[in-house]
């Protein structure tokens, strides 16, 4: 089973930041900035390239989760970065979706 | 009226890689990476922030482009990264959503 899918069954231990019945998040163990978080879909999908109309609802929802936990850690005003890596060159350090919420500081194309 | 409403209208010219009724893409003038692209909707939506569920399908359909664009544009396999920039702490340069498609290199945390 991937690391993800274990951190979603809670079978691997992480700090989580949300949860619900489709998605989960949680804080990044190796943080870039004061706010980092991982918002990953319970659902195994390797990356945004496979992504499928099926996924849509999915999809939405973890920016819509990206949006609250944006609130509830206080970056919606100061502002955030949402990222998703997608294989080799972009680095992406576990075959399953997620989305990286970065904020807490001023970010620029350096970090 | 806002820059990239001006780019989706075509009032101010860029280099287009895609566009429908919905969505344009275009490339970015001050590229970080071989291939760096700007998807945007037509419609002024300030930033992720303020997506409502409204939007869910354009969302998706933002990403449906971003998807066929790495394929396109021959990185889809070697990898790339999506990048939403909120708010002043991300740097947002220009108050309407858009997802930066960046690839052609070794992306890492430094770039």
């Amino acid at each position: 089973m991937c690391l993800f899918c274990e951190i979603a069954a809670g079978t691997i231990p992480s700090k989580k930041a949300y949860e619900d019945e489709t998605v989960v998040a949680f804080y990044d163990i190796a943080p870039q900035a004061p706010v980092h978080v991982l918002i990953i879909p319970r659902k195994h999908i390797e990356s945004a390239q496979v992504l499928t109309e099926t996924e849509n609802a999915l999809l939405c929802h973890m920016f819509e989760v990206a949006r609250s936990l944006a609130v509830e850690l206080g970056v919606a005003e100061s502002g955030y970065r949402l990222i998703t890596n997608v294989g080799p060159d972009a680095g992406q350090s576990v075959p399953h979706l997620h989305l990286h919420l970065i904020g807490g500081k001023t970010l620029n194309w350096n970090n």
